[in-house]
């Protein structure tokens, strides 16, 4: 029983007829002023009743602005609603005057920018936060040519932080009883392996496979991060093994692949779930199937040709002895062009060299690879390299169609997080470390 | 699919044995320090990995604390969890030298007390939203003693205020299909006319009945507020009409007397929701039942008769003629002690006082009776003073045995608030305004 | 929480085990006669400690046979499985020598067949239910080469009958929010107007569109029968109009347009739901949607054009003056064959033959056409006849392109409905009357 | 989305104005009449428009009789609604002259009795079955005192059984999340050990105890059956024991006792769904807790002392040597009231007698012990007799205050049963056998 549009209709109506409300009139003449206005009247009212629907009628507003009305909008949010600079200075000059913890909570107070109230009231109205999300994507878009927005930017950050705090999320299993109306938005969403349509969406909810979400009790219908996983006998190596294996989850299932992980929201950019997901998945699935013994991903190494490029182009790539230089000269010339499968002849000098690009290729104390620095972070174990995991053009030309298995393993994924995030230690399996080794002969 | 305890009692194990955590081993002797120890853990892990288990071992930790332990822990948060002064004052230097929006949200960042990021990662626990709740209900106790711990209260109320943000509530209807377990709270949290027992409850969710409260997704068996609200065919003037009367829903009611609205977590002291739950009561009505013509309260008067008291004790009384005040002379005198019903020869006079009170008696521009601020500043009016509403003891010692309705009048109610909001003016029907004006004849 | 395979899994190698089964060890050998042993146990079981188990084995058994064992197993039941002729005899004689109450009663105990019984036995099976109607439906197959099977298909349509009685069946209303498991289906039966894809479901069920259907609680994710419906200004009168108009439903709609109505079970042939579902769904929308002034079809007219053509056949058709006859002729001759739209030089002549078709046209008192035939029955009238109502080749060949409007009105359908049945009645409008005179001018 | 009420006073009126409506006026003017009119309406009425509205005005009419009207419309259902005859003849004499599956099926279509088409034409009204099971519980009464109305009653069963068929019924767990509306029914059901309020309800409904019910989609509300089971360490022997004692479900509990199951619904009496509630929930717990090791009852032994007083008073109780006689006289005497716990001096031969009661006191092949039969025939082993089991007045007055123990082993519950159905073998333990076997010495 969520507070219906119908139900605002009539009450705007009325505020408008009231004839004494806060909003000034004057306002009405163009979008662009009249949200201003809107937002000065809902930070200005004292008491509730009338918030609700000035909520709603500022986030309509905002909806009806182009994009230079929308940039206006946050310059306005930036320039305008920030602090109060006479209560900040005031606020300011006590706590220098005195340093305790009353005159630094109201420092703090008097410190946070009217913009994040602004966003806590229009939260109010029937539908905000879907809104406000929408409004921060609106943002991150501005956020590009205008990189003077991003104090804006962090308000909205610290707000939807707090409101999507893991304990507010709930975990669902996605699947062929799920409603119509979520199925489409996973069909939207896969950013992995695309889903080509609602049968290939079919498949990957059969018996041999798992997908949960977390979702917003404020978004029931829309996932915000949703993980595929299939179930499978062994160690999967390739995307091929995955999508088109079967396998009787009840009798043969020892393994569970994260395959695919997927954030839904651009207004959620940056407020990271994908650890919390991936653990309680792993809880879940233990739960229900007993006969798991280990939890893994089939990942991507986005990162890998692009860096082995620049090696060859520096000259690093003079690593072997025995004529290994030779092989590898193909990387450098022609005969692996783009898009195409390197030969077998590659083959171990490649997977030699992408175990040194995870192990090695650091920025800062971490690993250069994206992908190798989330799960590596999570707790997970580097475990191995699979040649052609992935021989799509995309596969091909990020990875030269390798992929990686990263094992979670319930035991070490406390140690290996701290030994990542405190020293950088990476946490891999003794193939990997054998294929660097070779890489460094 | 909340992740479960028994998930966390395995993490827990396997962080102990894992010896690298981010607890300071040494602070496990005593629970005091412990705590400490894994708030500081929490602030300064930078990873997730283990963000949830130290969430939750907080949290047990300090359910295990004494009330003096509390306290201690209150008091940590005030010294040592507020803003860091080096970066606070590096902030502050920045900000007065160059006051611009990135140096004002720098300062605001830094200003930030560090206990509310505490709060936050604390409530990525399972049931940890529950559990703060129950914490900030204890600081409330010791608050009492300390006043000096009040900027941390100011932080659990911003925390709250956001998450328990309208937008986020439910509203649900509560009758005899509800669970038992939502049904016990019902009955202990009555704060109003109190449950006596199921039957009596039963009673208060018949069909001539309604029962709505709002509750928050991450609190589902907990009701925050409630209100009971009673279909009659007209006005009810007194609870034992409205308890006792009975009237078939469908086809003679006309009227909906909210007669009871009540908090039930301690812990939220200090934020609001009745406004929007009447108001959203009041539609959700609307659309069941048309033939609605009415939505008012039937609402107590506590402060009437300790303000009259004081008039007549400081002798403002003596306000008729025509011998009246030789008949009021009993509220001085010995003729109408505390927990008696006053006499029919005071009806009058008593009446005509009370509306004095609610027209008259003001804090600031405001009406002295609290519940008569609560409905006014809702948008209220104050439409009608009913003699014996109450005559329980306890109404005999609050409002000499009388009761008030505050009709909400959806064509008004708006332009009510912002009048009263504005400028203190009360909205009231011209029967109160008789009977106060011939309170002044 | 229904039982689980697994656990019948688990107590039929039990059984299995047990050795003082009441399975007859020998039929194991082939799976015609395990059958034939299974329902004798079935039926010979006294107790219920394995009748559960002996259900899901007779069914799985079934499943297994293939045509020809199926064949001989519904002629096991037409043979072994009728009243057992002692049994029956001595009844027959108890009631010949004293024909009362008590020897009646015990009479028809004898003379129900066994197989009504043993479909009782086997639908305490888990899925009982389900695997019954599939096994109506290989009945309904065999019956077409063996008439003599009668018997026992209307022992299926007496039991389903009873199972399947109006009282236990929910109607739900289907949407976008419906699981994707149920949808698939709506794709899968829709009868009238095929459902092209995903896409053009969704457009089915847009907010200017209702879809209902029956669901029985033993087959929760099998709609029984659904009907489509379409909010329209005015009386839609093409198949066009309908599916691509778009009118807002809170604004304009003030006519519900039934289009569609499709039975999704084979297996329960000739039990009919439609007459129910189609009158709670008028009352249905008449309580969502107040503004809602009629309830209509807009339906084919499947026998027209066949009639048509054995009446100019039969030279009947020579029917008008001026003229007329000679622009008929058309019809007789080759300028419309059958999937062109006839000319607009015939349209006239075609809508007064249609109108004498449905008013006239007749088998024993009621009309020929079979949709007619339904929504007479139902209480429904005639109300108007569209000319290119549905130009889609089977349109054209079926109805001449013409598609008909039957009216529910609340206040008539009784008495339409009685006048129908009794008398063969048919309530329809002054134009389909004015329509049917000029075709007898 | 049942059909609601309002629906039908609209169409009843309607009805009611039609003016041609299959209802016989003149019935109208008193009930007992009018009841029979409808009935004949709602089996005459071809088509189904009024239908609804006919079944529903008759349970209307029936429940608006007293005691004296439903006899007689008992009486009309047994006099007038059996078959009819001429067409019951006609069906006889083709039979007889030609004895085939054909003509069998016809007699069985005219020998049964026109009162089961008017139970499946009354259950189409909303809220049909549960009237249904009130007119039954009625025709129980009434049954009494007229032996001769079991044929009306053999129809009621007949049909109730098939649509109360166990793979209709659904089992839910009841617990404290339960609505109150379902579990003040539990209150007021439970027949075994009496739950004195509300409180007392919660401590059955605690962490280890389990309260499963059977519910058919039809009743939602209504519970058919319900048992509740304790969670216990080790075979509980009483009452005491089971009510009071606690165990943490996780950790210690090893069984789960059965300790009352109760009927609900008196119109279903006859139609027993015992044996599949204990099956299922049995397997339910072995899921949910995987530590249970033995499943089983703490059962009363209601006929024991009355048999007991018929044995001594037929002087069949002088059955022992070594004074075992002198000792066993109490039971003939003064010294062991009706009311009074029996002294220790009577324990040993007590026992010994009550282990001879279940094992050797039979009626036909089967014990005379009602619960006893129940069990046994549902596969269960006589396990233990407990002294002091129940020390309830009404425990001593039934069974000198001992209690019993049947175990149901999932692994030869099959067998067990079979022996017992077929032979009347009892399955029991040695200790059981030993004491029966000391009461023969």
């Amino acid at each position: 029983m969520r507070l219906g549009r119908a139900f605002f209709r009539d009450i705007i109506a009325n505020l408008a007829s009231a004839g004494q409300g806060l909003l000034d009139r004057r306002a009405g003449a163009d979008t662009e002023e009249e949200i201003r206005a809107l937002c000065r009247a809902l930070l200005r009212s004292k008491g509730e009743a009338s918030v609700v629907t000035l909520a709603r009628r500022t986030l309509d507003s905002f909806a009806r602005l182009d994009d230079g009305g929308r940039e206006e909008f946050f310059e306005f949010l930036l320039g305008e609603l920030g602090a109060e600079p006479p209560a900040l200075d005031a606020a300011l000059d006590a706590y220098r005057s005195s340093p305790e913890p009353g005159t630094a909570a109201a420092l703090a107070a008097a410190a946070e920018p009217r913009r994040q109230e602004l966003l806590r009231l229009m939260n109010t109205a029937p539908d905000g936060t879907r809104d406000i999300l929408s409004m921060r994507a609106a943002l991150l878009g501005a956020l590009a040519g205008r990189p003077e927005l991003r104090p804006v930017d962090d308000d909205f950050v610290h707000i939807l932080r707090s409101w999507f705090n893991r304990g507010f999320l709930e975990l669902h299993r996605i699947d062929w009883r799920t409603p119509a109306l979520v199925l489409e938005k996973i069909i939207e969403y896969e950013a992995v392996h695309q889903v080509l349509d609602w049968e290939d969406l079919r498949r990957r909810l059969q018996a041999d496979r798992r997908c949960f979400g977390f979702f917003h009790p404020a978004l029931p219908d829309e996932p915000l991060i949703f993980v595929e996983v299939a179930l499978c006998k062994g160690l999967a190596g390739s995307v091929t093994e995955l999508l088109f294996g079967e396998v009787d989850p009840d009798v043969d299932a020892d393994t569970a692949i994260f395959y695919s992980i997927s954030n839904c929201q651009r207004g959620l950019t940056g407020i990271s779930f994908g650890n919390f997901l991936i653990k309680q998945v792993v809880h879940e699935l233990a739960v229900e199937i007993p006969g798991l013994r280990r939890f893994a991903t089939l990942s991507p190494i986005p990162g890998f040709r692009k860096w082995l490029m620049r090696e060859a182009s520096d000259g690093r790539l003079v690593n072997g002895r025995n004529g290994r230089e030779a092989t590898f000269e193909g990387i450098e010339t022609a005969d692996w062009p783009a898009d195409t499968a390197p030969g077998e002849h590659l083959k171990d000098a490649l997977m030699r060299h992408c175990a040194r690009y995870l192990l090695e290729a650091k920025r800062g104390i971490y690993p250069l690879d994206p992908v190798a620095r989330f799960h590596l972070r999570n707790g997970a174990r580097l475990e191995r390299i699979n040649w052609m995991g992935d021989p799509s053009p995309a596969g091909i030309s990020q990875s030269a169609g390798m992929m990686v298995n990263y094992v979670y393993d319930e035991g070490t994924v406390v140690a290996n997080h701290e030994a990542f995030v405190n020293e950088g230690r990476i946490a891999h399996s003794r193939a990997v470390a054998a294929l660097a080794g070779a890489a460094a002969d």
